[in-house]
């Protein structure tokens, strides 16, 4: 409440001169190289031919693209992202304030766009590229809603058919998330359904299950294959999807250098990582090539601690098992996260990219439980105005636990975290926050080893 | 999906430095002022002593301050803006484009804070005031919502107490706005409600009504009025909103002249008056000096058309008419829109500024039904990414009219009109125009006939 006249602006927006116009590819600095998808069927490693049945051409040429640094955003691309982006990189002076730290905290918030996510960066994309190849749609799954709806709104800017498979509980707990896909003319099918033969067959064995992400996610991609001129695709874990998400971190560099500020610590909340992946890789590469040196923490929810307490082997990408194996911190495919948790940041397993920077040592990790996310998203709701979605959440805890720190030992850090996406469509969850009946929930090692033996058994895997 | 750079961004947004440092008062350039308000025991103009019980003092003296042209925004409010505005003024080049219309369109989009719209520019400028004054809270009442949500935003910020009455049929069909209000500590009490007099009496005579905006505003009026330390404040209508608001029209102003562009036409929906008078005042202050010419348009629902239908003399502000009397088109303080209506604006006055302006033929007003409204917004969302409120949506709806009037003509005119905010909350009405159980209502002759008959027969008043 003072009248401190800053020199640094409380929101850094660019010029649309200063956007991004490549992505950035952090597997080009990396020693250690993310290891390659396998085919479930043979355990070989898939290559371009292999993977054309399911994904988009110039999709999978990104996925398998180890080497080149800098990949051009395409014009179409560049001129949706003016739409949305830049974003801004704000200066968190209020919060400062309010926790009495001499840190610096800033954050890249992702939230300001339909759907209220950092989804849309690479949506756009995927569609775009969809539509390039001259394909009439594609199908994807979701969970929580924020990727269907980012994907519905590439799908009709570029006048694409979008089949979207809902997690049923999701479809029935969230009607409004469904009514904003239908706002964009997307197809929303609760899942499992009767569309296709892996729904039929689960709900003949569950008549009255609810579904899973891993249900769905196998729903999508037989929706792809039985169809003419139809793909899958899907909002994280892949490499093409950090790819895209780097115009986050790009944007944040430059709004950084703006202002010459170096960033000590840089927080980001892990899922299945592209928030985390595409805000971090272009400080990444700084560390890689040995310029400059970070501390990177990937923050996770203790009831699905993929990286603080899974295993780096081979895993199914699904649990029907009709995906890829990527190698990746794991849960095993089967490892369903509580109910009680909230939100996204549910996936059992993580970025093949980001597992191997993790495992190489190059990056951090720490899990933090729902009600202490809940405390820290009110405590930031009402200073600086964004209400947060539970999964960005996740980083204001750590941020504000890592300023708390500063203040024990006078230190004047700079943290810099990536402020997701909006809770507008969580409010359900707020509702047992207030109402006291929001629960924590960390499984035991008894719980994780039962998901632990669903991971394939084979030479390559050593677990 | 063409590739061309353009010279103007897609979103021009200021730097700190130019935002607004003074709100500018438009009342100093009008020859003929608003009336004054008048008491609704004596029928006399109320001055500042009247007003005390009721409002907060410098607040008061901005209500009735009809000659300083420009009023200094206090640091701690220009802190707080810096929070979320500046907000974007957005070349809608991807509607021009759908359309093929020749026209040029911006909009001034205030959605992109949790309140969802433009009330939070005045809801921070009360609540400072307040605080200011010593007060321990404050009270208002809510229908839709985002009012409620500002000011509890707002309260939380400067550690206010907030007593918000909703409208209780909103209070039941919009959980998720009561708990964002939540989020900011509010406390919010479903109208009509056991905690006032007035409140008992229509649950007595009423048991199971579902309130309305008129029954809250005298509920959150006794309730200022019984407790020590507590002012009422309003989110529209007054002239005091209509000055905070102005930040919109002098922030999109000064991005308009950075530029060298000069609109023809400046649209606004209307349901209080706040968005458009904030949008248009300075635009209109060049137009009462004679200095340029603009047409302005307000736009308002079918279903309670206050200016285009209402009538132009001194009536309540609230339906208990325990409030002063203003001098205003309207329907007549019983007159309650037809249920069907989605969203806002369903107040029965318009604000006495903007009220004065149109009789005065500064300005133009149409009506617009709410199904062709809801087919504007759509058709916007899906290419300008935004998904609008209803109420913003009338705005969106006519300057879509007259871009194709340009396309027939072939006129280059530059439109601007304010997009107000977003419909996260709204996504109930977006399911019934989905699903084709929209409909709409255009209130007969005699229809308006019953709500003119409660507005006040005394000499002042020439019906």
């Amino acid at each position: 409440m003072n009248e401190t006249k800053h020199e640094i602006p409380y929101k850094i927006y660019l010029e649309e001169s200063e956007m991004p116009k490549k992505w950035y590819n952090v597997r080009a600095d990396m020693k250690n190289k993310p290891a390659p998808l396998l085919n479930p069927g043979t355990m070989e490693p898939m290559g371009y031919d292999d993977l054309r049945p399911v994904f988009c051409d110039e999709l999978i040429k990104q996925e398998l693209d180890n080497d080149t640094a800098y990949i051009d955003i395409p014009d179409e691309i560049q001129n949706f992202y003016r739409m949305y982006r830049p974003s801004p990189l704000v200066r968190a002076y209020c919060l400062e304030e309010k926790l009495q730290t001499p840190a610096k905290i800033y954050y890249k918030f992702e939230g300001n766009n339909t759907s209220g996510s950092h989804k849309l960066n690479s949506a756009i994309a995927q569609a775009y590229y969809a539509k390039q190849q001259g394909l009439k749609g594609v199908t994807t799954e979701t969970g929580a809603g924020q990727w269907g709806t980012a994907l519905s709104m590439a799908c009709s800017y570029f006048d694409l058919d979008c089949q979207v498979y809902m997690v049923k509980v999701s479809y029935e707990q969230k009607p409004f998330r469904r009514e904003v896909m239908r706002v964009y003319g997307a197809s929303v099918t609760p899942s499992p359904s009767e569309t296709t033969a892996v729904g039929r067959k689960i709900l003949a064995a569950h008549p009255g299950t609810g579904g899973s992400l891993g249900c769905a996610i196998s729903e999508a991609v037989e929706a792809a294959q039985s169809q003419e001129g139809y793909r899958y695709v899907l909002g994280s874990v892949l490499n093409q999807v950090l790819l895209h998400q780097t115009v986050i971190g790009l944007e944040t560099k430059t709004a950084l250098d703006k202002y010459n500020i170096t960033p000590d610590i840089i927080i980001g909340c892990a899922g299945g990582g592209s928030n985390l992946g595409g805000l971090i890789s272009p400080f990444m590469g700084e560390k890689l090539r040995g310029e400059k040196d970070y501390r990177f923490i990937a923050v996770e929810p203790a009831s699905c601690p993929s990286l603080t307490r899974g295993k780096f082997v081979y895993d199914f990408c699904d649990t029907g098992m009709v995906c890829p194996l990527a190698k990746m911190y794991t849960l095993g495919s089967n490892f369903i996260p509580s109910p009680n948790h909230a939100g996204g940041l549910r996936y059992h397993g993580m970025s093949s990219i980001l597992s191997q920077l993790y495992h190489d040592g190059l990056m951090e990790a720490v899990s933090v439980e729902q009600t202490s996310v809940f405390e820290a998203a009110e405590q930031f709701a009402r200073v600086e105005g964004i209400l947060p979605a539970p999964e960005s959440s996740h980083a204001i805890r750590v941020a504000i636990d890592e300023a708390l720190k500063c203040k024990e030992t006078g230190e004047e850090k700079t943290i810099v975290f990536g402020l997701t996406g909006t809770g507008y469509f969580d409010m359900y969850a707020y509702e047992k926050f207030h109402d006291g009946k929001m629960t924590d929930y960390i499984p035991t090692d008894e719980d994780l080893k039962e998901g632990f033996e669903g991971i394939p058994k084979f030479p390559g895997n050593l677990i």
